[in-house]
């Protein structure tokens, strides 16, 4: 058998980002020694009875001693707290690397207590689903997707490309950028739309005139396609929305903007202005079809391989 | 072979929804004989080409002449303007219907002209396909779907009934409730969300620091769940927006509210309002799930027919 990318890897943080992460290491054997820690007990004992890894422990500093990958898989808002209590422990030409939904508060939270000989390099893989917990996981869930690393100034080319070798076999292409475009980014194309979803999704809740069971009875008929992001784990998106505040409040005030706008046509009876929008964004819905990149996880897309562009 | 249901169908209009129309009519043999007109040439043309009926008219009333059962599908906002047109010639004892996404306007606009001895009741097939035009159609099109008939007082029991069976055979669930209802239901099961999809995208593609690649590259994040909705064809949803006008901006208002507090929130920090309000949504997606009714249009759901329920 070839030898493992890494001797040892710990994971602390083992809900669906991280126990995915456990089952595609185990299968792709990208670890000889899985170290798994998380605070909550009960986390634990499940991702022990899952068989997820080797050693199990509620001590992060205990998982991450050795570990020649540190994979820090915590809401964004706890991984400053992880970095300190870990840094001690952490080897020498350890990579340190986290899956974070934002990276410029996740770099300023971790990186001042990354010890000197440590490569920490952010980064982002780009998953989509509405499940959280070690029993959602599954080891194909970096299959066809992007993630995106920020690394930063200095960064060991070396320690990189290993950590390029690593994402890729677990089925990833790899981008990488700069921390802030990434938060601008993915304040487009995945924060905002989560907060529109949970918005309508809370607002239609509270409806009197129309029932619960008639939205969900109808719901085909456009609403649905707002549940699944309206889905997602609660946990994880207040922290996402905290951590990539700026950039979210910029999203939202331009939504807002555009949506009062068009409001006023709606009243105006204006439906030139309604044609003109709804025509370019049908122009750009068709785009989507055809651009190379696209990595669909429903089947309403087909299904195109992005290219893998190297750091 | 068995008696069709209708002697002669007559479809007013024949893009998406009447050409699907003409094909589940033939196939199921509804209709002895089936007679398409509209005023476009280009698609009357195109409709003869594909040979999806009898014969093919750009003269309304001669398609009309001695029908049974007329079906408008033409953007409600020029329904109004068709039943002036067709009334004179309409068969006594025919039964006019409609697919129009609103209900109130276009009652408004068709029952004057409607004569004494023709059935007028009002309906709406639930489907959800962001395609448009007679190749655009399909016989399936009315499968697992609901239509939302709204009769009106007085409506003449066996007409209604047999109007249910006519849609029934294409495959539908039927419900029945009033024009004023239904307005308010589709307002926010269907209006609300293509109205944020198409306001969302058209923003998106208006941002500078994020390029159309970036987003359409990353879309998978989240932003794609709203590209079907606005994608959805220009032509009718202007009209549909205007002609449900009063409970769209009731919604609008209703959405606008909840994001302004829930933007507070971000913007004070607010982590525990956020997780309430994810919380509860999620509870909601999660009981999609369960409820009967649901008519998925795409694998993300479960198929579950809903029960036919006969007015």
């Amino acid at each position: 058998m070839s030898k493992p990318l890494f001797e040892k890897i710990a994971l602390v943080g083992i809900g669906l980002i991280g126990s995915s992460l456990a089952r595609v290491i185990s299968r792709e054997r990208l670890g000889g020694h899985i170290a798994i820690t998380t605070r909550s007990a009960e986390t634990l004992k499940r991702a022990e009875d899952l068989k997820l890894g080797d050693d199990y422990t509620a001590e992060a500093k205990e998982a991450v001693r050795g570990a020649g990958l540190v994979i820090v898989s915590v809401p964004v808002g706890a991984s400053g707290a992880v970095v300190e209590e870990i840094a001690p422990v952490l080897k020498k030409g350890a990579i340190l690397t986290d899956v974070g939904s934002t990276k410029a508060s996740v770099i300023a939270q971790m990186q001042r207590f990354v010890p000197e000989g440590v490569h920490f390099i952010p980064g982002h893989p780009l998953t989509g689903t509405e499940m959280s917990g070690p029993d959602a996981g599954f080891a194909e869930l970096f299959e066809n997707r992007w993630c995106i690393l920020t690394p930063l100034e200095g960064t060991d080319p070396a320690a990189l490309e290993k950590l390029c070798q690593f994402w890729r076999r677990c089925g990833s292409s790899i981008d990488t950028m700069d921390p802030q475009h990434h938060d601008m980014t993915l304040a487009i194309v995945s924060h905002l739309p989560h907060i529109i979803a949970y918005n309508i999704v809370g607002m239609a809740d509270d409806l009197e005139a129309v029932t619960k069971c008639e939205i969900v009875k109808y719901s085909a008929s456009g609403f649905r396609d707002f549940t699944r992001l309206a889905g997602s784990d609660p946990t994880m998106w207040p922290d996402v929305c905290l951590h990539n505040r700026e950039a979210i409040l910029e999203m939202l005030a331009r939504f807002s903007e555009d949506l009062a706008s068009l409001q006023r046509a709606i009243r105006w009876g204006e439906g030139d202005k309604l044609f003109d929008l709804f025509t370019r964004t049908r122009a750009i819905r068709r785009s989507m079809g055809q651009e190379p990149g696209i990595q669909p996880s429903s089947g309403a897309l087909t299904a195109v391989q992005g290219p893998t562009r190297l750091p």
